[in-house]
């Protein structure tokens, strides 16, 4: 990771969302970045004004003079900016033709196109911020509840980042201590150090431990947890859907790039990103007669990693359900005993020894809203447990990468552990210490391969 | 119109287009703006920074201190902004869940929420724009082809104002003219002052009309052409939709506020936005069977401005074609003779016999891209003739409101006009004079009535 600044080409790119708003922006980023907007701006000489100011005036099309917006244009000289380079703003009025009509304006006078995260990856080589910052900054626009907000701003924040600088400052103690031993023999400190290490590596082992175990949560928060509501035709599933899609908690999003058929609907239960599967099936059925069967239920389930399994209290059970409550056996599930309102025909008894005992049973009636308080605390519960809902600052494990790099960093100190009880020498003992050491530096960006770094980026958003 | 700042309460709403995007804002308006911001806001005091700079921290939740975002804030101080109010706009990592929170905090901290075009409304009331400039922004935004956009900018920097003013200072000078006559009738000068606004009036009526001439162009710029492609099964509708779609002209709009089911497909042809009707039933089909029939191209034929009727030119007429052929006669329409790579079964001149003379008949092979250059002309030229294409800069009336009131002005332009030349007495005919002054006032917003002003900004996008 360079911490001096490089001079790179000049970058351009649409950062707001696409769409029509009050404002769009145009960014640019580079040393480059005043000549390139000077020569399509019509307004003071920004070369000479003054750093972090925002200057009024026209995008003109040079070729013929003509004027494309009446814009705002701020100027941010490095280093303070989002990449440390020069970076200028223009903020246009929000519309599509607008909008793209000053970017390739731009492209056309000095800037290149920046590829998806690319401002984001200047930040990183230019040493501003690390690379689990830049994650969080992905993790942070793409945040479904403010629980997963949280845990990004603290990632941005560097929470994670101390957390790992912490654990390899400790890691690098001791082995700054043991190449003391190994050059100077004469000493014969080997046991102290060996003692001294083994408290060392026990430690950061521990607390590489707890991080992975919340990769998890981490996941969860970042990706939203695939919900599928099932069950036979009639039972309430369409008013489920509905309770849940109109308490304020709905967060619909286009998945960018794509095409309309993707839309992706979330909901927000106490901070768990509910991901809903299928809801197409239950939303194109009337809530009379709720088409979607069996054979439907089935296929959602294959895609869910939460089941919400809705029978009918007030009807004996069917053979529907019964193949239903037997396809959900393995899956994580929430059995909904809906219609309590009605007279009912089975209780949470008969049911609960149908099912294996730890089986949550939630006896709800949609329709009078009550018992629903009790399936969103039950759902929260299951994924979070106590813990992390009412937490101030959390530090998650959030993605793959992430895990991977610390999995194979608690591996070598397992192996530095066991070895040192075996009494392995110190120096074959050093290289797992040094391997858990760089596995930790990498989740941070140190020495991180050019591909990887490529690749992560390219997961951004454009403009990013 | 109000001319000077009245004080009013601060508000606050998401500028930039909703969704995931780089950087997303939440802009704040009024004497409340700086002190609203500060109370979530860490960083500077940004009471004691200078107007029009860029200032970096982080918002904070003040009810548990947790922070919500790093965000970089713009002070903007009153009368030098957008709505001549203090101004401030947070620009923030654009997530949703962040984005939404962030103004929440604005909203519990004593702003409340934009109504739709408030902040362009200000800007009207507090005198920075008039009418016609503040409905110019909403078509900046909406503009969905570089003309269009041109005549939106154009429109933003005051051309249909300044004119509407030259023509209302000319029928002002007479109408003084008048009153020095009615004041001092002893001097007589009823012939010379008749004389004198018999020309005015005329001059400003004939320009005035040219104005209305435009509007249909201006109409089409605004809201797009609504376009139908239709013929039989088979004779190449698909591959036009394509064509068209395929060649960077395609502009696809999610129209606000309303679900993926109202996507709109516009086509940029020459500058003319082609808002494509019921593509879906072309979409749907395969290119080699179009399943698309003769009752649907009826169907879609009621939605259309022109349309494009598409024969196979490689087979004798059908009886399908001659209805289509009798069901668009009286539209605008283009016949396009298709597949003149193939051995012709029908002619041009076979097809011409068969329609009124006037009829534009292009034979094409959209297989090999032969003739669609002619289509596009025949487009261009059908709706804005050679003049609009090529101009720099073009005043065109662009909205329902602008055409009623100045088609009122000409009516009352041409009852002065009759009056004076049938000898009423001037201070008969002075009435009409002031009718067309106080409607071409009106179409630049003077004196306009409060309920006007709500319906007119309550079609724009929140924020802006």
């Amino acid at each position: 990771m360079p911490n001096s600044i490089t001079a790179y080409d000049t970058i351009a790119a649409i950062s707001t969302p696409p769409g029509e708003g009050g404002i769009s922006i145009v960014r640019l980023s580079g040393d480059q970045a005043l000549p390139v907007a000077q020569r399509v701006f019509k307004g003071r000489n920004l070369a000479k004004v003054a750093s972090h100011t925002i200057n009024y005036g026209h995008i003109i099309d040079p070729s013929d003079g003509s004027v494309v917006d009446e814009v705002m244009v701020s100027v941010m000289r490095a280093p303070k900016t989002y990449t440390r380079e020069d970076v200028i703003e223009i903020n246009c009025h929000g519309g599509i033709v607008d909008t793209n009509r000053i970017l390739q304006l731009l492209l056309s006078h000095g800037a290149r196109m920046a590829e998806p995260g690319e401002f984001t990856k200047r930040a990183f080589l230019n040493g501003r911020i690390d690379l689990t910052q830049a994650e969080s900054v992905m993790d942070l626009i793409r945040a479904k509840t403010d629980k997963a907000m949280q845990v990004a701003v603290d990632q941005l924040d560097g929470n994670l980042s101390h957390l790992i600088k912490t654990m390899r400052q400790e890691i690098f103690s001791v082995l700054g201590q043991e190449e003391v031993n190994i050059d100077y023999p004469e000493y014969e400190m080997d046991e102290v150090t060996g003692q001294m290490m083994l408290e060392k590596a026990t430690a950061v082992r521990d607390h590489v431990a707890q991080l992975l175990a919340t990769a998890n949560q981490g996941k969860i928060l970042r990706e939203g947890l695939a919900t599928a509501i099932i069950g036979r035709p009639n039972v309430g599933k369409s008013s489920l859907l509905n309770y849940l899609l109109h308490e304020d908690k709905a967060i619909v999003t286009d998945v960018a790039g794509t095409t309309r058929d993707t839309l992706e609907e979330y909901v927000n239960v106490r901070g768990v990103p509910l991901k809903l599967v299928d809801t197409a099936g239950i939303h194109h059925t009337t809530d009379k007669v709720e088409k979607i069967g069996v054979a439907r239920s089935q296929k959602a389930l294959g895609q869910a990693d939460l089941v919400l399994l809705v029978l009918d209290a007030s009807a004996p059970l069917q053979s529907d359900d019964r193949e239903l409550l037997k396809a959900t056996q393995a899956k994580k599930r929430i059995i909904l005993l809906n219609k309590t309102d009605l007279p009912a025909a089975i209780t949470p008894e008969n049911l609960a020894a149908l099912v294996p005992d730890e089986t949550l049973i939630i006896p709800v009636s949609v329709l009078q809203a009550s018992g629903l308080d009790e399936l969103e605390a039950a759902i929260a519960h299951l994924f979070f447990g106590e813990g992390i809902e009412n937490s101030q600052s959390s530090v998650l494990v959030t993605n793959a990468r992430q895990y991977g790099l610390l999995a194979q960093a608690k591996t070598a100190l397992d192996d530095v552990v066991t070895a040192l009880k075996n009494d392995v020498p110190l120096d074959l003992v050093q290289i797992d210490m040094t391997t858990a050491w760089e596995k930790l530096g990498e989740v941070i960006g140190q020495n991180a391969p050019d591909e990887l770094i490529t690749q992560l980026f390219s997961q951004f958003c454009l403009g990013k």
